[in-house]
């Protein structure tokens, strides 16, 4: 779907408010899938791609459109940033079609086996944006452009081709529309890729099996550091001549010239390899390509087209991929004020669906951590785990619509600990690598949540240990000092205080998992540590503060500056507030629930100068509201501490306010990396009028719903119905709220309650209830 | 078993010639293993290694004595020819111990985890043999060397270091006994390696499991272009610390400096590693050292390691493989006419067992040339065909004395064959690798041989169809021209001549192996095919001799120059008496037999300048007598043609000639590269009376014997008893030979026959009996 509205549409929209029973017969015409817009993000800093996927499959098969490199003259590039996911909606032209993307994070990789069909003289270099011509990219315009979940297409201006992309879980299917021409060509580029380092590719290995069918595999040291991604490439069309260019001085020693591997040569290896294939199309000839990955092995990719595309045929092939969106999308049937929020709401449930990813393939084989193939017996296996972000509210998310896979990706976490030298949980892992990504052991937070909120099949005990394993390994970034101290010392470890406040909320939910599980020892042995927290606190201030190995508190210190004050992504401001596992003990420790309250009220009203946080990466003036931060994580549950106050009500305008200026439709709809789909999990639950505060507690924390009236479907068979009465633009203040029609007294909901299904009902009024909550 | 003799057999070398029963009197004293000595050829150019093997074992650990790149400013370094073995006799230092040799090969590769261990402080470069203190190199000296079959040790002079090796299958057994100290380490350099380009290591990657056990993997791009090897490595002792540095700029982002992963960090990779592992040792402390390859994982090579080596004990493990040794070698018992030659005997046996080399685990899981993982199922998969060399006389021997691992290279062959993406039996091949090294297709010669002889387990209709793939692929080595013009055109194809002799014959082998097993069609094409070197044929200079793609000759053209002549590693005037497959017809072609023996008689007695053939590898003054080249391949057999003139008793003196000169004792004892057993194979049949003038013909021509006696003891259960009357120095002409008792009428006696066991009996004299054989 492209972001422009319909004029169906528009009149909905200039009538402001409308009623359920008008979006019901909305609904008869479109399908769910039709409503997400995978352009949203594209722009800016979402980081978002708009290509085509399954849901959490392997492929993401998507428009670059640059190749930024990652340093220039030995210097990181800062612009590489922008092409996270590959394409940047303001740019002009698209460079290929690749076909492994993360959605919405903030730091990348990927970019994997780049595909161009052109025609005309061979080019093999991409050429620049002003100068399309230079190379084999090609100008497009927006206008050309359709992406819906599971298909996107393209007019490639330069060359009169239309591009047509959709993909099953392993496979990536290309459907390209092709001009009269004795001279078309489909390139394939593998020295493409995001976050293109110049040595990034490690080694590259292709073999041509016959006119139709190539196989091989794509290593490289990247965000990953020993990554290697196999394929198997089908043409519709045999090629009639094939060659390629290499641009390093990888040998083939045995040739010593003696004969040209360079045309038509079936084995071509090296670092820098493009290479292409050349084929004469008549007016308006299709030529559709398979590609298909693997973990493992060629043959590995192989088996995988075959099971998954066993027959050519592009329409059959994206309309099943359509139906898989349809039925996870249709997960949470939902009527909106508008279809703006229609349109968010499921665009935000399709990030949320895009990863973690698949990564096994068919029969269960993938490449494990240490460089070995596992065999995933009794599970799927997932990879890309952003857990600084998604441990939030993605994973506990799942416990709800997705309990089935969350129970899979930890799992996979499991095989990881299993694989890991370190015995670690991942930190942040994708594709069988460590690679480190942020602070904290998060891992630890799904794994107590599920195991809280009964959502196991996996071994309950092991888990346990796998968390306390991984909060034990002291070389880890401070940890050793943190066990030794209560607290992770500046001047040992930098980011000091997020690490501290981080680690003492993963114990608290480590302890949880215990206590749930009745190991009485780790509980204590962990609770202990979750209090941490307070020996970052300083009372002087009123703020957390770095300590020195010496225990005292570093000396310069700004609780505004994201610059070296011993935080990552953040202020102290924001990271104060960081305390999850105990709002009601913070807010006394910060002076009470009113004086807090207040102190809340100024974070969202305060003026926060651009100094502060420029140069700070995941942090932008889209995603700020006063000095809150919502287009980063820290600060994604800070609204529902108005719970733990006095004024309970007063999140709820706030809660409004970020739903509707941080999320929008268009490219540049959202406010902040999607992050994996933690911005977007935060959209729907809030949406819903809950939220996850602590995972690891059962409890959801009662905000302000935006939708009208939303279907949870279970995967238990239950239903959760949040209905909501009088809502409205202007009635966005919760009056009251009814579980199974009775009053809610305490501003929280349990996850076992709504998993027996049942009715929240919230009536909803154009001023705050004031008494609401207020214990 | 070092070169030095003991008194005893100094005393009987002194008497001269010595009886039968002299020697078994001596046999007793001495196992088979110890005649055996593995130093012969470590000096120039034999390129053998000293090293522990067990036979035809994936390891080949022995030291290396330096570590010369590949290239110098950009050009090629042509001193790294020396050490295609890794270890040079002359060398006074020893750099450390890598696992992975081949034997006598004119171009080189491997030399896979270096081992070192030293005292004192940590150096993790080698240094240089100038200044070895430079460096972690040690002194060492031939004194404190003890080499044989399976066993190596040498005192590593700067650290009072004395170094044990052995070696099963697929483990390397180290033994360090080391001084007391507080500073002792060992040392894995993952940047050693043989022809060590700068950038031949495409990535490393090590996991340090535990204090005692280390896995990973050595990936490199050399002379196999996509190379990897996984090991483990298992230490008897704890290591305390442990570390590493690296030399390239290959990134693990996560860190960005967050936590020291230099020491004691148990994830290390990069494409320059070197890493460390410290201990405390006691004055006299034993230190073992454990390292298993396999090609799949490291999960393989650690099965390896349990499976074949499930117990520490350096010795029991030495004794085993000694066994095994015993075992091998005493396929041939052999009575000499002195110890040297005896010595040489089961050397050759020695060299001619070392490969090719397993390439499976013990699970039977292989990588294949498609990067595949695959299951040998029904055989033992090998590796490393150096099929130039050894399709002429070692894989023949093996039809001999080891027929069943014949097969299985052949069937390994033909995995290899349904793997390629060229549909091509190899040509030179290593480790899923081919490196096209050298002309010709002799895998055919190979698998033609074991089929005209009848040693066949395989499918040999499939075997046939995969030589006719291999014969028919046009874009290799100017193969489409030779089969569109019956010859290669100098202009078109280098080193025209010798590809369009060798072809001729593997043309003709592949017809022989069609007639075999009644395939008529294959049989007349491939005739046909067997005669094209007719087509390169001048009958006015008499030689062999380039032709244009215009059909006519080169103009320029000098019979006795190696350099730019249309062949390759040799002069037209050896180069024309290619043609195996018909002598008869060749010689007609020359002249006919009186002719053609006295032109034979004067490549002997001739004398060619330096400049003919200096600079041209694999050919050395050593290994010259006259214009006959003995040190590389294509003369083997011409020593035998006298066999098909009207004087075939010349050959005898020139055969015992040959024996005497170009096979030694001592380091510098060969006259050329062993060629991975092929000069060893040459010896030994050479040795016993007959050689395989053409394989693919059930014929061995007869020659002049060496041995005093030679029992074969064959697989099929039978023996074959080579006895000699009348042997000694001086007569060394055949004055008539009896099979069984019976006279042999002709020069020449059939494989099945042998194959019966019975009695081959050569009675010799002092003069030629000039009417032998004279048809």
């Amino acid at each position: 779907m492209t972001n422009m509205m319909n004029f169906k549409q528009q009149i909905v929209l200039f009538f402001g408010v409308i009623t359920t029973l008008q979006l019901n017969a909305q609904e008869a015409t479109k399908q769910l899938y039709e409503y997400a817009d995978p352009m949203i993000g594209t722009a800016k800093m979402g980081h978002t791609y708009p290509g085509a996927s399954s849901p959490f499959g392997s492929i993401q098969l998507s428009p670059d459109t640059d190749t930024i490199p990652f340093a220039v003259d030995g210097h990181y590039n800062p612009d590489v940033y922008k092409y996270c996911a590959g394409y940047q909606y303001d740019d002009s032209t698209i460079v290929g079609f690749s076909h492994t993307h993360f959605s919405g994070t903030g730091h990348s990789d990927l970019g994997d086996f780049l595909v161009m069909p052109t025609v005309g003289a061979l080019q093999l270099n991409p050429g620049t944006e002003a100068e399309p011509d230079s190379g084999y990219r090609s100008r497009f315009s927006h206008e050309d452009e359709e992406a819906s979940p599971g298909y996107y297409s393209v007019a490639l201006k330069d060359y009169n081709i239309k591009a047509e992309l959709t993909a099953t879980t392993r496979v990536g299917v290309h459907k390209y529309t092709f001009p009269k021409a004795d001279n078309a060509h489909i390139l394939l580029d593998l020295t493409a890729g995001i976050y293109n380092y110049d040595d990034k590719n490690v080694w590259t290995f292709l073999r041509v099996e016959n006119d139709t069918l190539i196989t091989g595999y794509r290593q490289t040291n990247g965000w990953a550091r020993t990554r290697t991604v196999y394929f198997a490439m089908a043409f519709s069309k045999p090629f009639k001549n094939y060659g390629y260019a290499k641009a390093d001085k990888s040998v083939y020693n045995g040739f010593w010239g003696r004969f040209d591997q360079t045309h038509n040569f079936p084995e071509i290896a090296g670092k820098k390899i493009k290479a292409y294939f050349d084929f004469d199309t008549e007016e308006g000839e299709a030529v559709e390509v398979k590609l298909s990955i693997s973990p493992v092995s060629a043959a590995g990719a192989l088996a995988n087209m075959k099971v998954e595309t066993p027959k050519w045929g592009f329409e059959a092939i994206k309309t099943k991929v359509q139906q898989q969106w349809n039925k996870e999308l249709g997960k949470i049937q939902v009527a909106s004020l508008n279809e703006s929020d229609k349109t968010n709401f499921y665009t935000a449930m399709y990030h949320a669906f895009l990863g973690p990813t698949v990564y096994m393939d068919v029969d269960g084989n993938y490449k494990g951590l240490d460089m070995n193939v596992h065999q995933a017996d009794d599970f799927v296996n997932y990879t890309s785990f952003s857990l600084w972000d998604t441990y939030r509210a993605l994973h506990p998310f799942f416990n709800l619509v997705q309990p089935k896979r969350n129970r899979d990706m930890i799992k996979s976490m499991l095989a990881h600990q299993n694989q890991s030298v370190h015995h670690m949980l991942p930190i942040w892992s994708h594709y069988a690598n460590e690679n480190w990504c942020m602070i904290g052991y998060h891992s630890a937070s799904v794994v107590a949540d599920a195991i809280v909120k009964g959502n196991v099949d996996f071994d309950a005990e092991k888990a346990l240990e796998a968390c306390v394993a991984t909060a034990n390994v002291s070389y880890f970034d401070g940890l050793g000092y943190y066990k030794e101290l209560g607290f992770v010392p500046e001047d040992k470890s930098g980011a000091s205080v997020s690490k501290t406040l981080e680690y003492a909320y993963d114990d608290w939910a480590i302890a949880q998992a215990a206590k749930k599980i009745g190991n009485e020892q780790v509980y204590t042995t962990f609770m202990k540590r979750a209090e941490n927290y307070k020996h970052v606190f300083d009372a002087n201030t009123g703020f957390m503060r770095p300590k020195l190995s010496d225990g005292s508190f570093k000396k310069e210190f700004d609780p505004l500056n994201t610059h070296g004050q011993g935080f990552i992504e953040g202020n102290s401001w924001n990271y104060s507030l960081y305390v999850p596992q105990d709002p009601a003990e913070m807010i006394e420790m910060m002076g009470g629930k009113h004086t807090f309250s207040e102190h809340l009220d100024s974070l969202f009203t305060m003026e926060l100068p651009d100094k502060y946080f420029e140069k700070t990466e995941d942090i932008s003036r889209d995603g700020i509201i006063g000095n809150y931060v919502h287009g980063n994580e820290p600060s994604h549950h800070v609204v529902y501490l108005y719970n733990w106050t006095d004024t309970p009500w007063k999140s709820n305008d706030k809660i409004r306010n970020v739903l509707r200026t941080m999320y929008k439709t268009g490219a540049d709809g959202l406010g902040g990396n999607d992050d994996f789909g933690q911005m977007s999990a935060w959209y729907i639950f809030s949406s819903l009028g809950f939220y996850p505060v602590a995972p690891g507690s059962e409890d959801y924390a009662i905000g302000s719903p935006l939708v009208v009236d939303a279907k949870v479907y279970l995967e238990n068979g239950n239903m959760l119905h949040v209905e909501t009465k009088k809502q409205s633009e202007k009635n966005k203040y919760v009056q009251k709220v009814l579980w199974n029609g009775k009053k809610l007294d305490v501003p929280s909901i349990k996850h076992s309650n709504l998993m027996q299904g049942g009715t929240l009902t919230f009536i909803m009024g154009r001023k705050p209830n004031k008494s609401l909550f207020v214990q």
